[in-house]
């Protein structure tokens, strides 16, 4: 009774549905609606505030707090020399090909996926239909009564249907020119209106502006929040006391003018990212922590399986990913571990998450290696959190540029002791004997290898030697003109330009996927929508309930509002007119877990009702003991089979 | 001894100590730096991001969630049709002029407040020196020792020196033109070059941008965020079941391309604002909670005053301030003085905090009225939150261009009921009659006032009426052809535009502000300076410090570490290899305003100390007892004095 199965898949999930909740809900919305909206840009209501607010709260303690990350917070107007440098200005963009007739501008490997994937989904049906065991006419008007003006289904042969399906398994890796044979070879269109376009261009993806009022500072609006971690990295340094490995994470909006973004929340022009920048010594890239995530398991999909053109996962203890060399690093097989602890602490379903390996030519101008956590959601494989090895790149090209050195001098824990030859110079004698060659000798001789010093040496010891300069003219030496002498030195510290890992998060595109992924509706009823957000993250936690606006059910609102409140819960009182099942319904949509009803009997008693989400099983107890027992819940100190272990199941009559 | 009187006065305030502080401890420093920087850009390091999220933290809290207002996060990049209905396109900007020789860019008010306070500075220089009773050789000789090529001091006749004073009380209230004829009329020029100055022309301060890559979408930054909430104020009535009052609320990013950035942190291009859009029925602007604010004491320094060329603040309750019409109403009074109580609350200190009514001409163009909070600094007083009546302006002109109705229909709480006469027309016998004159009569008739409809029943019961169209012509009527009756109308709702009461606090010059307030430096060593920040509001809550990095300490490190955040602490571990004193000292600069050391007795006995910050005074206790009270010092439930009645002094050794 107290722990019934809720069976969350009744029905399959109906996008259109979850669509009109979080729209009527005003859980998000596109921006500028009245004005006829902008593609890509959308405003978060109340409850989409507040879920990502939740999201944020919960990265911050579990990679700022928990690792003693330094935080950041810098501008996103930048000035158009530091993309120069970062090379995005000449390389950050997307190719994208015109409608040669109506203009219509399409991004060419999205337009090649549509396509292709239109072409699969088609010739799938085709061959159902033919394999169906049907008259040719019972079938032909079946479906068209069924399909009514699209297009009938067109079989493809098997090598053309493989040929498809191997390109769409690597299309990240394709070029701009290759997308365009691609649409030449397979004849891609324009699907709106069937015309040809143009051969792919380059679109770069930031938005321009100038700073101040003379024009002379061309800027950009930041696509990533990176490059103000690199530009600030002597001062983190700094504040970490000089010491190597640390990270910095910042939280805050990036732009992308997208060529034409139709996804809804996954691709947007303006978003909030959550990034951090792990500096790590290159020689040095274990984890203090590894042994902590070693056992996580995770589904990975390496480089070399999508190169064969497949894309089925691997499920591996990180441990031994790291091990067999799948993933190139602890820092970097840590970082994976913990990312997937945080999106399934969050709600995301771990059996559509996965672990995606950059392709070669996929991957951004800066990185050497990267991993994205990819989430499955009604849009497909989506990535959600970039890890990428940016390597010493962004470091060293803002170095060399600036002049501003961004390395780390370490101690050595051991002075290195070294003992080699050198020559010493009479360098009167030198120059008196050979004039102005005098440098042409010493260079000469200051290059030698250790072998070339020893027979110098030996040589000089028998009275004279010859050597030959870069330029292959011949000098005679002999010992009044120099002597070779064993010296000892000594090197106590180390220079070097940290190496960077950067886990990246779209939040946008998590708190999407995480939607989707909550979303069901009630077995007996599928118009009840209900949002089984986990409370950690629900935008409101607790919905107080009166019976009715009536004053006399305001003391005991107000007294456990208050209660709530200071356990540092966030609670929410409905009191309008509607009727407590609706109410409910109304926060079953909202994500809310857990209700608490105040009827004519609490009143009496000082009691209260406590109604779980998910089952819609209500307990009864002292009001004390459910505001006590809410309040675990939420901290997650407990669950909901222990609330039901203290309290008993309520079994009068409410409307549900 | 436990509250011994620390006097943070005992060295003057000292700016150049303050901003070495903050550059060195990464509170914030210039964006771009490594690259020359920009003007008006910032980076916010570890601890300033740490402030800044905790003065938000508190913000939310004490607005937020204590009025139950629906958070938004709305998008920054804004379609230009949006800032051309809101009147930014063509009124958001500021006067500049050019130095007619260099071309350098000036802002025309900065620079007749910079030229004529400078004058009034000499002016009160070369007094004093008069005043003093030397010989005027000696006087002569003594200040070109003093002062080397900087310019004597030229004193002003009283008169002069009067209008100054005036010109300076009211400066935000001139207009461009009246900026140029000051400039004129004074000689004012630009003081870098000695140059003369070009007539003040506007330059709006909206960064403007493209959206897409057909370049058919321009788009500007938001200068605020307010458009965001207008915008969706359907969605946000909606989503308050249709009732109003009700606010909204959003805390981020805006933009404003200033001419000559200047001041720091207090004038800047990019800032994170948080605003609330307050909406309420114009007729009724009382505010449900005014009560609780009643008593709150206020400065207040009304626009009257500042016409009479006075800067003189009157201390008024805000009940007081209402009840006398000096403010508005109930409303604008309230949230004067939430914020007032927000801001002590934070650490600002509130002898220089001021409430200044704006005069007609520098509102903002679609204020009404507005008051803003303004706290002293080393600039002088600052606009630090706008808390301005916008009327019906956005949600009117919003609504008049784009046709969707941005209002609320409320439902009247008693119908109102009302009898009056209407006529009733044979319209066949009426069309038969006056032909296509039918209209002209009907409507003529339809747009009388009672006066007139009685005589025009009058006269129809006497057999016939002549009536005349708004052309002049005249008309004989007949009751065949129309009759006057008395009907009953009943109107159950009211439609009306709410109003717009908007605090707007720019997040970046409170923390300026706060840092002043909070610095001073200990009166044994101006060496040593120390932030007073509040726990509420310091970037760390704790720091814990073991005598060394030795394994010993360690385990008790650990323990403290693990209990604190358990609580929900913030603390953070200094072992690095300085003296305690000197880890303190940073801590002092850094605002911690805890510290807790563990050393061998600690270890041995299971103890701890625990450090105040302004006193620098020691307890000592039970670690245990140590982590609870240090748990309730940060939050807040008891004080110092309270502290130092439950654990004794350490009355051992510390380096301090």
């Amino acid at each position: 009774m107290t722990n019934p199965v809720v069976n969350k898949t009744a029905h399959p999930f109906d996008k259109a549905r979850l669509e009109s909740v979080l729209a009527h809900r005003f859980f998000y919305a596109p921006a500028f609606e009245i004005y006829g909206g902008i593609a890509g840009l959308y405003d978060y209501g109340p409850p989409g505030s507040a879920l990502q607010s939740n999201i944020i709260l919960e990265w911050r303690k579990h990679f700022i707090v928990e690792e003693h990350m330094l935080e950041l917070d810098t501008t996103i107007m930048t000035p158009a020399p530091v993309f120069e440098t970062s090379g995005h200005v000449a390389r950050f963009a997307d190719w994208m090909v015109k409608d040669i007739k109506t203009g219509a501008v399409l991004r060419a490997d999205h337009l090649v996926k549509n396509v292709l994937s239109a072409r699969l989904v088609s010739n799938k049906e085709a061959r159902a239909l033919a394999a169906q065991p049907q008259k040719e006419d019972e079938k032909a008007k079946k479906k068209a009564k069924k399909d009514k003006g699209k297009p009938a289904p067109v079989q493809l042969p098997d090598e053309l249907a493989a040929e498809y399906e191997n390109i769409l398994a690597q299309l990240d890796n394709y070029s701009g020119p290759e997308l365009g044979e691609l649409c030449r070879k397979y004849n891609i269109t324009n699907p709106d209106s069937g015309n040809e376009v143009t051969e792919p261009q380059q679109f770069n993806l930031m938005f321009a502006s100038s700073i101040g009022p003379t024009g002379q500072h061309p800027g950009f609006l930041r696509p990533e929040t990176a490059q103000g971690h690199f530009l600030n990295f002597s001062r983190l340094l700094d504040y970490n006391n000089g010491r190597l490995p640390f990270a910095s994470a910042q939280i805050g909006r990036s732009f992308r003018n997208e060529i034409s973004p139709r996804a809804g929340l996954l691709r947007v022009r303006e978003f909030t990212m959550a990034e951090i920048e792990h500096f790590v010594d290159p020689e040095d890239k274990n984890h203090e922590r590894f042994a902590e995530v070693r056992d996580v398991e995770l589904d990975l999909l390496d480089r070399h399986v999508q190169q064969a053109g497949s894309t089925q996962v691997s499920r591996m203890r990180i441990g031994d990913a790291v091990a067999r060399g799948v993933i190139a690093n602890e820092t970097l097989g840590y970082f994976l571990a913990r990312i997937h602890l945080f999106l399934t602490k969050i709600g995301i379903d771990p059996e559509r998450l996965r672990f995606r390996q950059h392709m070669a030519n996929e991957m951004a101008h800066y990185a050497a290696d990267c991993w994205d956590a990819e989430i499955e959601n009604s849009y497909g494989w989506t990535e959600c959190v970039g890890c990428a090895d940016r390597a010493a790149y962004d470091l060293s090209v803002h170095s060399k540029k600036t002049g501003h050195p961004l390395v780390v001098r370490a101690q050595l824990p051991e002075p290195i002791v070294t003992e080699r030859d050198v020559a010493e110079y009479n360098k009167k004698a030198l120059g008196k004997t050979f004039g102005k060659d005098l440098a042409t000798i010493t260079q000469a001789i200051d290059a030698f290898d250790e072998a070339q010093m020893v027979k110098l040496k030996d040589e000089l010891s028998h009275g004279s030697a010859t050597i030959q300069s870069p330029d292959g003219r011949e000098f005679k030496l002999t010992p009044d003109l120099l002597t070779i002498e064993r010296k000892t030195f000594k090197q106590s510290t180390r220079e070097y330009t940290p190496n960077v890992i950067e886990p990246s998060f779209g939040l946008g595109r998590i708190l999407y996927s995480l939607l989707e992924h909550c979303f069901w509706s009630r077995e007996q009823d599928v118009e009840r929508g209900v949002l089984s957000l986990p409370p950690v993250v629900a935008p409101t936690k607790v919905l107080i309930v009166p019976l009715s606006a009536k004053d006399e059910f305001k003391p005991l609102v107000k007294e456990i509002s208050l209660k709530l409140r200071k356990a540092g819960v966030f609670a929410h009182v409905d009191d309008s007119s509607q009727s407590i099942g609706k109410r409910y319904a109304r926060n079953d949509e909202l994500g809310t877990p857990f209700g608490i009803t105040v009827d004519f009997a609490s009143v009496k008693h000082h009691t209260a009702t406590l109604r779980e989400r998910d089952t819609t099983i209500q307990l009864i107890g002292p009001a004390d003991d459910v505001v006590a027992i809410v309040t675990e819940l939420v901290e997650g100190t407990i669950d909901w089979a222990e609330a039901c272990r203290r309290l008993p199941v309520y079994e009068g009559v409410q409307a549900e």
